[in-house]
């Protein structure tokens, strides 16, 4: 392999020779060695931090701190990296120092000298026409751009691939609740037979729990929104130009076309990640509600003939490698094993937002790759949940007709009629000799076979549709 | 120990002769042996139920389903429960069903009895003027009374005891970050020396935690304001009269004034408590909060010889048993220990919500128990460390001063001179050589004396206050 | 209300006049108003103290460095605590100073004052003739005080009410398993239909669950029983005599009958609470386990007309306060939302772990309350599930029956015999048409009827029992 | 791109025309659109289930049920991923099927088709030598391999990784343990000054903590070595020959050299994971112990000039963009990032392991994923802390003689002289005025110069070293 020699302000490194990152980012591939082959920095982040760059320098250009020739090379590096064509030079990984100060440098370095060749430099060349530090990362720390980067990171993926995926789920089952208002089924609680309702009600729980979820989600990106970038070191904006913390942002909100705002306090943004606990906050409530969909749609689903099944679920696969012809609900059980993740990274994440310190909260790395690893599960997952799974429900009506006919928990229609008491009677005799509702109600004399009759009715029991 | 026999659809209970409580009520103390001695059911929860027995008694008149009679005891029943005075009579525990549904019935029973009595009746009279089931819980089912209860409670404590508590704190922090707006000092980064800023700039970021916390406890509001009651069995609402959820929740809103309304969905409100996962993310948003704050004021104060030692907090206590003259920052301890609880509390409630199946969540208990701890804790410890901590900061300006003034970090404001590469020349050497950055700047020959001084000046590198 | 004036080395405090605790213990309850009513420092660390103080107080007279006399009258005292006679003496809350300290201060003022009237003293004078920090706490510091304290109350928890809890269910589900071996029943997998076993054989796996879970506390108790003391204020043992740790952690076995040694280094035991920590991840084990084995007794049970009602569970008590005759698993949600709690209580320990410093950690009443909670929940919510639901659990015969030989997957026999593609084209095809899966395998000419019969029979699928 | 057709029991799907894979493996891929780009199935299953395939055909043929041609293919095939040739053949996500079937199908795809072709066949031929299910699932079932294989590859991966890893950072404690016990330095309990010990005597605490943590993961490897194969379907063991569970575990334990056995009860071992539980419990033991170790580094070491300044630790990196000269503790931060992740992953470990259902628990990917995740970051990141930074650790003498001669807890050595009232009244007193304790001491007449020099002497109060 051919390497090339580098410097940064503590001495030489060898970097590939090929590489257009330099000695910092070298320095953390040696001294980070830890699961470098699963856990790289989210190429969200690196995106991100190409918004944030070519942001500044367009930013700084205006406050006259900076060359357009600069300014427009930085610009084209960071287009460069927003198209995908750089992915390879920005190899480090999220267990490296807490401010994410390497992976700022990586960008710093990959951009100065991508810069520098454009310009038809070589990456040989002692001096290049673009320098790191002090024009890429002019008027930033990494202290004020890492966690720039992260909610840049954090509100793409949120409006672009889990709000998109839970409105899909969303408006699946609102149709499926449409579709199945008038099928009246038992209810269950306590996993026990309990009054009748209908099973587009039941799934309009669903939506609801969903609806309240997004709206949950909504209510985290105001303070997402806001940008840390202006603070630079400690969060007074040392080394800053005049307007800079807002124009900056206005710049970000342009290129990114996203409402982003200078943050109301950069002291905040630098020393916590509140945002990120808060609105990891509304994630975990979204998985919380999405375990517990998933659950019932595979209980419900369940047998086909030991179990409840009262909902078909699509056959998408061979379920079994021993077990001729077993069909599973593998979506539910990919979303659930989701849902599991999403609060275990809640954990961390809290961790993480708790353990900052004075200027700085140093967990940023680890907060955002679980933030964006949840974000991503939950979208990724209720689509594919949806277009695997949710598409295609449908009632089981025999068993579902079985089911509501046979329930003892009618007799609760009769409870205005006669009282809670007799009405408890009647279930409790009719389970213990195997009758009817209907037969033990007679028998013991509370109501004529006509009074029950009109009285029980299933389809009345489920209220206003 | 006098008894007396009461009565379910069970068959016959010993019970206290004069407890007012009945044979739901003696079945669960007796099935459910479970530390009763520690984790009675919130009297949070009891006094909700007794706002919802009245509104419903009320409701139910007004729909003519119950007797103005039976409605007036039922109200003055729940007047005394909510004046404390039948408090003993409430000895479940959490540990019960997963419903809520032996505490609702714990309700019912003193309600009618205790209206029995006050209606002249004896507690031995075998039928008794108002009737548990019949009357106290009508139109209602537990599966709709407890969830109720629980959003009744969850928002009364939220808006008497943790926002409060929350508030008081900020206030005290904001006023503190005003007085010492000018108290330049160091900045620290990853526990190292950075560059400088103000002691108020300091404060201000937890102020704006606070801040972001209140707003994020107020956004989850909305969902907390849903009521459950009117759902009944399992969200359909049979058995109850034409418009009673709406009018019910209207009836508690005026009775707690409180911005109660109808939940827009009831299966969703039996099934799942979305509602209570979303704000305790927001509660545990705080506790990070307040953890990180408390961190930093403990850290800070630290000393009196070999800490940091740049804050003054009060002297509440003695602080060892052993070391005389010791003073520790207790406030912080207890309030850091909290904000774990917090964490801690918040997993248990995700697991509860995520476990909901079917019509019904049967984690109630555990779930509102583990909100109002969190809710009650984050309050009280914020009150108790305002009063006892925060107004009592100040600084310690000697070591302030020291420690600015030592600081390799002002080495920052050079930058914009002379280059990122030769300020780090200055700061390493001067720290190797242990001189000062003046004199190795000079040294150096990268600046005059007059130069640094013009350029150096920690006032200036606060930014604009 | 009569008070008297008390001092400590801050000054004078008004202490209630009959009081056994003094100036200190008055402090905490002025300075900690949290969730006082609510949150009691536990009893089980209250009577650990009072093993150690009188441990300390025989090594001490042992030593030479206290009077008999006054070691015995602490003893007295003691022995006084330990019967629980002095309960009221000790008001302060968990939410106090994080080493503790004011509870070991509390046992030393109340062991003090009571010594001093069981002397035929006044609570009034001046000079007692035992002292709080110079007698009873002699040879001792808080930071090794309260951290015995805690080994010893989670020591004795876990072997007289968590262990004997779990060792009563585990007996009674192996005794079930024994009954149930040779009821054949449809295994169930993804919830859905599988090959079969045995219920007995099911029930054994909940049996070995337990039996490893046992294991899993029981490696745990040897860290458990590393004793801090001796260590005092920082692990140095500074201010005890010659010997005096290993002594005193000898008395201490001798007077709880526990083998508790004094701890291999007492810089970790002040410094950290790894030992809870790790006891704690045992009991996490354990409740995940008992999730697992709640829940699937509740869905075994489910019905009682259109669930899987394979396995009937103890009536116990009426189970809807509308729904007449209704009768849920409700020892079953005691014990899963127990486990939720223990799972949260594990996150709670987990941080205040991890989030000491220097020569003492400062989260040990919270952790200790934490793990206390947990290990009582599990021993006590195994025994109420144990004595009202698993005693009682039965096969219900004829819904097994009817399950296993419904099954579709008894088309598993025949893969070793016609292979595993036509098997499954077996039973997609018998599931499609509805056919019983002899006639599907007959129709397509794979096996002859007799093949059939030979080949596919429930029983001989179980296995070896 | 080129495909090919390939059938299952469901019928046809296109696959790429080279893969080795087949239709089941080209479903999921096509089914589970989820995070593909980060969320494979982790490498260490791929090989463990290579081990467990090898094992399955040698057993299988001693057993007489599969010819000795098939069995030595499949064993070829096996060394060829385990030598990491056939890596990209493995393409699936962690978010599948919750048994972990579609991975298992897809190993029994590669293994059949690979081995058709080493035969010398090729992958279009409809017929091939080998049968992913009939024979290289022979005597097994997605729900006995998919464990067997989640415990192998965890116990290596502790084996291998986590345990040296540990060790190897303990080592290094112990020798500067060792190097500086002498080096007497002030102690620090509640952040505050305390009495003196030695920095070797702190740094043993650390090392006694990962002693502990060696013992407590050792203690759930027992649990781990128990093997579920031989289970098949549900744990009766169905469609394996006589003696197989055993001698398949005593070939794995053969190959991998690796104590493996039979698991005593085949029930548990499908249905619950309970040894990851557990053995998890140990890892989050362990962070818990890195994350104190690594904040008392980082804070000991904090400065340069305004923290505490005691600990050289070595400058690996710029650590700031903007802060020219800024050296921070990054492997400390990456090292509390871990353990802030692993506790975490033990709260998604907890939850996918209490919620397994009747004979299978369907969290087996994301429990192996967390587990594997965690074990390798804690055993790469405490090699990557030892190597970059424990190993360079050493004593600032000069701040820490400063500190421990100014401590005013120095007063401690006069409780056993003249009482701890008095001593407390010479601290308090000197740290309002400013005054050393000797000069305060001697002020105030309780000692004379000599005896304060006789009796306050710091390395006397370091105890026995």
């Amino acid at each position: 392999m051919d390497f090339r020699i580098e410097k940064d302000t503590m001495g030489e490194v060898k970097v590939p020779a090929n590489a257009y990152y330099g000695a910092q980012t070298q320095r953390s591939i040696d001294n980070f060695r830890i699961a470098q082959d699963i856990n790289r920095m989210p190429k969200e982040i690196i995106r991100a931090f190409a918004y944030l760059k070519k942001a500044a320098a367009l930013t700084n250009f205006e406050a006259g701190v900076l060359p357009k020739e600069k300014s427009d090379l930085i610009g084209k590096v960071c287009d460069e990296i927003l198209e995908g064509k750089l992915d390879a030079e920005f190899p480090l990984v999220v267990w490296q120092t807490g401010s994410g100060t390497q992976s700022n440098m990586n960008v710093n370095e990959v951009v100065a000298y991508r810069a520098h060749v454009i310009n038809g430099g070589q990456l040989t060349d002692k001096d290049k026409v673009v320098h790191p530090n002090d024009d890429v990362n002019k008027s930033q720390s990494s202290n004020d751009t890492f966690p720039t980067a992260m909610h840049i990171a954090a509100y793409k993926m949120l409006l672009e691939v889990t709000i998109p995926g839970i409105k899909k789920l969303r408006d699946t089952l609102a149709k499926k609740s449409k579709e199945f208002m008038h099928v009246v089924k038992i209810g269950r609680t306590h996993f026990m037979d309990a009054t009748p309702l209908t099973l587009g009600q039941e799934i309009s729980g669903y939506v609801s729990q969903l609806d309240h979820g997004l709206r949950a989600i909504n209510n985290t990106l105001a303070h997402l929104s806001e940008l840390a970038l202006g603070g630079t070191a400690v969060g007074t904006g040392i080394n800053t130009p005049e307007g800079y913390a807002v124009n900056v942002a206005k710049k970000i909100a342009e290129l990114t076309g996203l409402p982003f705002v200078t943050a109301e306090n950069k002291f905040e943004s630098l020393a916590a990640h509140d945002a990120i606990v808060e609105a990891h906050g509304a994630l975990k409530t979204v998985a919380v509600s999405l375990m517990k969909i998933a659950n019932d749609i595979r209980m419900l689903s369940s047998g086909p003939r030991s179990g409840i099944g009262e909902l078909f679920i699509p056959d998408n696969e061979p379920g079994s490698s021993i077990m001729p012809g077993k069909v599973n609900p593998t979506q539910c059980e990919a979303l659930t094993m989701i849902a599991a993740q999403v609060l275990g990274n809640d954990v961390a994440i809290n961790i993480g937002g708790a353990t900052g310190h004075f200027e700085l909260n140093v967990f940023k790395p680890m907060m955002i790759y679980n933030f964006l690893h949840s974000a991503r599960l939950i979208g990724d997952g209720c689509v594919s949940f949806n277009d695997k799974c949710a598409e295609g429900i449908a009632p089981i009506e025999e068993n579902i007709k079985k089911h509501v006919d046979n329930s003892l928990m009618l007799v609760t229609s009769l409870n205005t009629k006669i009282g809670y008491y007799k009405a408890a009677e009647i279930a409790q005799k009719a389970h213990k000799e195997g009758t009817t509702l209907k037969e033990m109600a007679v028998k013991l004399g509370y109501v004529t076979p006509g009074e029950f009759d009109a009285w029980v009715v299933p389809a009345n029991m489920v209220g206003k549709i």
